[in-house]
């Protein structure tokens, strides 16, 4: 699925919570498995993201549908997505936010990620169909105090 | 304060959900006035949301050492920032969640939002000192399905 609401919640161990609608295929299936892999596309994989996003996986096989190359993850037993930039193996550590607020509070317990380019060009759903793409990288590192890096 | 993870949780009502560090000086305070303003800035004020985030709020009048313009809100006791693009009145309708997981449920009483222009460049957290700068916008609407926009 493609998903478009998530937050980090804590670098160690590293949490990460995600919205997801119970109508999505993906909803029971996270639900009984309780582990998933986060794939993170770039901006080549617009097409594919926006195509993910609009069919329904009961009906579809997406992996075929898409051309998308899977990988056996270490941790979990769903697989990678070779050709997205980075890999986020992950286990629902709790799942009594999802009742309320279809909130997923995973742990990232295995990430891949390319080591080039350094800055992804990514995009970022803005919602109404219209994503943003990432731009410029600027470091504002020498003004800020340690403790906040 | 600058605060950079934080995520939508639904449109109607609009929830938004926030972490918050507890050595922040705002933790206190909002368990204490379960209320708040969310304003965005665009990339014009990039020096000042890198300086208010490396100064605390218990040394500082963040309004007066930035030079920031506060305007009375309409439902909740905490300013807006005028010079932001956009101010979000919010009120903490969940804390239940604050000691586990340092997250703030809140609900979005009062949107104020400038018309113009419609697509602000706006500044993404990367870590580590870095900031992506929002790129171009891109629509894909024509190929959504009407439920998913």
């Amino acid at each position: 699925m493609t998903m478009g609401w998530h937050m980090m919640l804590g670098f160690s161990p590293a949490l990460f919570g995600c919205y997801i609608w119970e109508e999505n295929h993906s909803y029971q299936m996270l639900r009984r498995s309780k582990a998933c892999v986060i794939n993170l596309p770039t901006v080549d994989l617009v097409d594919t993201v926006v195509g993910i996003g609009n069919c329904h996986g009961a009906d579809v096989d997406k992996f075929q549908r898409f051309g998308l190359t899977p990988r056996r993850a270490t941790k979990v037993a769903a697989p990678l997505i070779v050709e997205c930039y980075a890999n986020f193996e992950c286990k629902l550590i709790d799942a009594s936010l999802i009742n309320r607020y279809s909130l997923f509070i995973f742990e990232v317990v295995k990430a891949h990620v390319a080591t080039s380019p350094k800055y992804p060009t990514t995009m970022h759903y803005r919602g109404d169909g219209v994503f943003m793409i990432s731009g410029q990288n600027v470091s504002y590192r020498r003004r800020f105090k340690r403790v906040n890096l």
